[in-house]
């Protein structure tokens, strides 16, 4: 490794622009999000990089197999190599992400807000009508999450706590009022975008949540 | 939401054909048994919104990924409606669904043997063979049942108890004897589905289960 | 069941090529895999087909619908027979399956190697590159274990134990270099199969595993 493969990467980073570096962060957040909870689950570095991978490809992978295409990642390795980073990065700093926490949930919101205007701009650019962008830019957040419980074997956690995947259904809405007063898309995008970050933020920041079903009525009956 | 609506409404439902109102009932009981099972889970709306979608829509959307087309629900929005009815259902009437148990019995089965027809159709229009479509029946039956529990971190109880996915396995092969026969499609369709729903309701009714495996052979060893 | 049938049988395996006779070895013993895990937790015996199924097909289901063509075992219904096999030679010869534990991890490996092979190989010759190709590759061998250990509702073994999808990867990269030496595709298949045999036979002999993550900094936190 010496200074020109350095020289090079730094060149590669700097010709990044603003939706790759958001993608990198939200791709990152995502991943690491998956390997912390392996890690806590005494996985091996193959099942905690697998479970990173799938929190943070997953949604999109299921999103893109619904619209009828190639889920995106087949088409550019460098999904795998971040997630790969993320795997690393816990490897080597993993005492210090306690201390991290705050910026972590800054990552992962702003990985879930890009996800989010990713997965509604996909489905509208193949003609489907934007409730269906709805719920597939809700999917693109969220459904990592839900595979990454599942791999470790945990009720899903967005299933119960927290505001997180309606947050990306504000965003939906937000889009769709962007759109029906004709704002350009790179202002929707944005603005859709800052919907999903704020309403999470927000909702975390005041302990605002959904109400519980009691479910009363099934355990005495089950 | 003036009397004008509330026409229209009714309207609506008196436009509506036999199959049209089998499928409402049979999404409207499937979704019911995934937030009812949700919310003995403490989920939050949303979650049960979620696990009652994924259980009413999830063996339909698995079995067209696989026939290789969009999933059926993205063409029309009124499935993703009809899981939000059942979940105003269960958060307005939630505390009386114990006594309605064998109503939701009857409409959990109508669908079960709705679902199964139209799975076993839909693949014999896109060229598949018999054995293909029973396959798939079976899918669009119970797969969403599958992930319904997965969902729920419990082990999918139609691999433990009931006659359930055999009861469509039943149906499909009563389908391809219709077929031999050279009945209309409206009759095979009919007798399928009514075959479905009785080898249900009779196995329940006399409690007819399959064996179970021992697994001794298994636990010692692991 | 006369001599003709039994006759016919025989001629058929007769013609069976080395391909398929590995094949059916693979499918037979991911089938059994499945199939004990879930008699362990006394699934009936449609459920128990089902799990053993999944563990055979369902890696190469997940990859052909993200290669965006017909799952392979739509088909062929040879699969599912072979599923149904495995199930008849549990019922009936369950209790003698421990003493055959050898020979079931070599059919099993036999089977991975197989997978692997015809994962990666489909995967190019869908225009995918290499990468895309081991990814597959890995996921056709593994993938099925995983959705078996979602059903019986367990952590999926493969996060945490063994060499197992990392000597899928291995015979990726074997495949790899060989076909950057130009070596005949039957060739690059056999050495290929070889380096995954050898890889995980040789981790299990001599208790090679991957390092594990600790996890104390989460566990502090959640």
């Amino acid at each position: 490794m010496d200074i020109s493969f350095i020289t090079s990467v730094i060149d590669y980073f700097a010709t990044l622009k603003m939706p790759t570096i958001f993608e990198f962060v939200g791709t990152f957040a995502f991943a690491i999000s998956g390997i912390r909870l392996a890690s806590a689950k005494h996985f091996d570095w193959f099942g905690a990089y697998v479970v990173g991978v799938a929190t943070a490809i997953g949604g999109g992978t299921f999103r893109d197999m619904m619209l009828g295409t190639t889920p995106f990642w087949m088409t550019d390795p460098i999904y795998l190599c971040w997630s790969g980073l993320a795997l690393l990065w816990v490897i080597l700093f993993g005492k210090w992400l306690i201390r991290l926490h705050n910026t972590f949930f800054i990552f992962d919101t702003v990985g879930l807000a890009l996800f989010t205007v990713v997965g509604i701009q996909k489905s509208l650019d193949y003609g489907f009508p934007l409730w269906v962008g709805i719920v597939m830019g809700a999917m693109t957040g969220a459904a990592g999450g839900v595979i990454r419980d599942v791999f470790i074997n945990e009720i899903p956690l967005i299933f119960r706590k927290e505001i997180y995947a309606i947050a990306c259904v504000v965003g939906g809405i937000v889009f769709g009022i962007c759109m029906w007063l004709g704002a350009e898309t790179l202002v929707t995008h944005a603005v859709c975008g800052i919907s999903v970050f704020l309403t999470r933020v927000l909702a975390v920041k005041y302990h605002i949540c959904l109400p519980t079903l009691k479910g009363s009525h099934v355990q005495e009956e089950e």
